[in-house]
């Protein structure tokens, strides 16, 4: 592999809290280390389209507490046929951008995968999503943050609660991955949680309510994954109000606000953390891996591993806890 | 009208930040001015309930900064009976109480007055609500934390909007009323307001949303009042893609949330200004009155007049503003 | 007067939270109405050095949330000299303005007034500062947010208070007033409160301490104005400590924390309005006046006046409060 | 050993966010596993002064999301005699305790281990302190709140020292750990940090100083921990502000409202967790041990191993990134 001296720096896919840290980790380490550093902006697309900007220190100046990531982000077929990938291909060499570090989710990763088979480019993944659904890492880049914001909000839906008696139905983000539900639901001290892993039907969440309101609990919050499959909290409100007809019932869809917000502290050290390593690897000759962080240590792990890789990150102790300590 | 020797404090209707530290000022101020001072629980239901409780300076201990109302609130129809008042009156005399302040909106008025025509004991309103749509006030408790709440929703949106070129739809509290919306969009930069008290069509959005378009705007959030004609975020999210295929649309219903929280500065010295107010009214042989904000001056309210009165409280600025800002 | 054509905004002083969004709104404003819009960077210092930018809508993009001013501000001793005066003119002259909005405290104001006195150029001045000791408006841009801050820092320090048994100074911001102190002391529902208005002496503090203690307080929080003439927060802890053995005693600065943070929805609202309607003064002729708000109205007042005139903005019924309600 | 049928959690030392959320699950998970509970008020004090109350599901509603912890703390000098350990254990007998729960430091722990040398008593320690100092768990309780915290101090701090060119020292908590301070300075963007762990001059801090200020930075934050060897933030400002007049230095002391707050998601999950493994180890016939999180799993340490354990918690590259991102 010859030496490395120019690096290029996308985000792709959903953003996340903490990819703003991991740009400034990649574009500060790289100049560091002598590199010259890129931006891709809009992912993949930017790719094609040679929306490249070249970046310096002060190209990061102030962005570690910024929500959201300044290089955006989009969606791209075009980078999945043959002739997309070669437009992009040209568009590095044309900029002489010797290596990648790409930031997102799965479809990121299965993207470096495929351009890195294909072309002889050294690239590094890491972690970018808000759902924590990535094999590799305890954690992903922006799981804390979209955390602590839905447990905000059930703390303010918990005040109004317990001024009335009433049971509320918090919707929050997780097509596929409870693990913010589950997370969020234990963290708020909801009374029940409704996840894609787990096929909680009707008639048990209500006699989890019923049990609740045997002991006198006059309020209740339900947290309910959108793909949960009893198909998101409206219609789950709506069935357990037609036969449990004791509380009134009212729903909150958080929707994309759990992707905003400025990066919690967790957040923007591990994108910190990710984003130093990514170049490290870089120079130290390592090609297709992705970043994760094991324990309290930044580890690599092997892209296609990463990629066929499954991690039930919905930990029995917390799956235990969720009904007994509701 | 025979000396007070004893007053009674309630909260009534939906329950809003600044309640609590109305409730500590009534509870303090009174027992200051050597009154005895009880809590009403769950409102007028309460009162017909005999749910009544003494109360002294360390009941309301580290209240001030807890949303909701300790005192919590109930809607309650027996209220509006004779039978149901009667009970009421019956319960105050029981405990020997000899003066009220009910904390809450327009029904809480309502219920004062009509007590206080058939009954011979002082009340005072204080107008509580997150809507600010009350007669007498420029302010009403709970209006800037719920406003507060919502433009930190709206930033949050905003981050993960920039992002990408999507556009977000927010629903808010404010079925007759626009304040929350009006404020909320201003103060969060929206792209366009959806009010109750103005028929904006599904047209005149898109023709506000693609002047934005061809101004580059690549991402947009448009705050729809729950009590908009159009029904709701959901519609206008359905309506706009309908039409509009350019971007990508999401939705996020607020609900509740913009109920709770610690309430702001704001509303803890507004409820301490207003309940410190209340007491001295009554004990100055004050009856039949609402407290309110004026400017920086605390004022009283005949009670009728405030049931009766209407403040539009959209103010023209702001109605400019939200067009020519955005 | 002439026709206006292109007007300049600028902050000076202390910065303060809803600086932002009144720039924004002197920009979006003046472009909607037909103007140029020019924003000059650092204040007085920026005139005499010709540190001057057009701006456009898109200059003012996404700062609405922003603490502190994107165009800067610094302190400028240059300006009150004749040659810079004269210097700062021409700039203005060269760049084509023909008035200006200057957003800040006192010494803002003062250098307005002699600037236009001296110069035949329209000004008017938005009141800007954390402090609120301004005449003419019942609040400045910022003291909202800071007031804010300031009581989610004394909740924090009650939470550790509960748990232990210990007083806590907190030194706030207000060398000459006692706003911040005053209010941020009764929202955060402080033991007692050292105004630079009010004389409170060692003694009478130990006395207020020592008959909480009696009522069983097993801890407390003392607000220090910065101003108090005792010397700060480490000299009343110290000296405290050195009479009443009871208690530990701990001790906080804010400093300068207290000046940012995203703009509260009340400091977006009013830096919009103010913004708004010092360029529409300014259309309609309006010249040497500050913008103010008064109740929930916008109003305008002589730049003279507004330099004399004195208002004590520690409402009495908030003295009153601040004993009764502790 | 015999059977466990009545267990006691106590908190002790400095409180921490997160203590309640752990208190909340010792108690539900004993009674959800047949036992009885009591909780110990003010820690190693109130086991010699019989403080103990029986608790149930009720006694730990809504207080996970509280700071500070709702069984207080108390520093115990008694407790380090014989006669005080007797007393707490004649206590303990006397409330048919059997087995005992300590959440705090180093100095908890120690009263744990020289308690059950003493007496045949199990006891589970768990690690709650914000400092992040103790051996056998990657995180201690409240450490995140903590970090959290104060990097929402050093982002509003940012704001006004990007208006002003300025230099800002904020002391932090860390009297022997540098912890909060590392992981703050990094993830706030510190221009410099001051650890305990660590001798940095003066003299190197102004070369650092002066080298921002070389690549035109006309600002910068310096993270000074309370255990810096130069005697705490006033004193560095002094003396940088001796030699390096280009900037204004301004002083900000946090103090105690870092143990404060709502504790964060982390930490909320944390305690949970915690809590729900002490009672389930103590359960099994676990005994002198502390809990732990080690990555994602919860284990067990003896405790004098814990005790006498040193975990450097500075990791390597994290000190490589504070210099190298600033």
């Amino acid at each position: 592999m010859s030496k490395i001296n120019k690096i290029a720096v996308f985000t792709s896919g959903g953003d996340a809290p903490g990819m703003n840290p991991c740009i400034r980790a990649v574009v500060r380490t790289g100049i560091y280390y002598g590199l010259k550093v890129a931006g891709i902006r809009q992912g993949y697309q930017g790719m094609i389209e040679n929306n490249i900007v070249d970046m310096d220190n002060h190209s990061v100046s102030n962005i570690l507490q910024l929500g959201g990531t300044i290089l955006k982000t989009a969606r791209c077929l075009e980078f999945k046929t043959p002739e997309g990938m070669q437009k992009a291909y040209d568009n590095l060499k044309k900029n002489k951008i010797d290596a990648l570090v790409g930031i997102g989710g799965d479809g990121t990763f299965t993207g470096l995968e495929r351009f890195s088979s294909k072309f002889d480019i050294p690239v590094i993944g890491v972690p970018g999503t808000i759902d924590n659904d990535l094999y590799g890492s305890d954690y992903t880049l922006g799981f804390d943050t979209a955390t602590n914001t839905v447990i905000e909000a059930i703390d303010k839906i918990r005040d109004t609660a317990e001024s009335h008696a009433r049971l509320f139905f918090v919707e929050v983000m997780g097509r596929d991955a409870g693990c913010i539900a589950l997370r969020a639901g234990i963290a708020g001290g909801a009374e029940a949680i409704m996840l894609p892993e787990k096929d909680t039907s009707i008639k048990d969440l209500i006699a989890t309510l019923a049990a609740g309101a045997a002991k006198n609990k006059t309020s209740g919050i339900v947290i309910v994954a959108e793909g949960d499959k009893n198909g998101g909290a409206f219609n789950v409100a709506k069935r357990v109000k037609e036969v449990f007809n004791f509380y009134d019932t009212k729903v909150t869809i958080l929707g994309h606000l759990q992707r905003g917000g400025s990066p919690s502290s967790f957040d923007r050290i591990l994108g910190s953390r990710m984003g130093f390593a990514a170049v490290k690897a870089l120079i130290a000759g390592e090609h297709r891996k992705t970043v994760g962080l094991r324990g309290n240590e930044i580890v690599l792990t092997d892209i296609v591993e990463a990629l066929n890789g499954h991690e039930f990150k919905l930990e029995d102790d917390l799956m235990e806890m969720s009904t007994i300590l509701a």
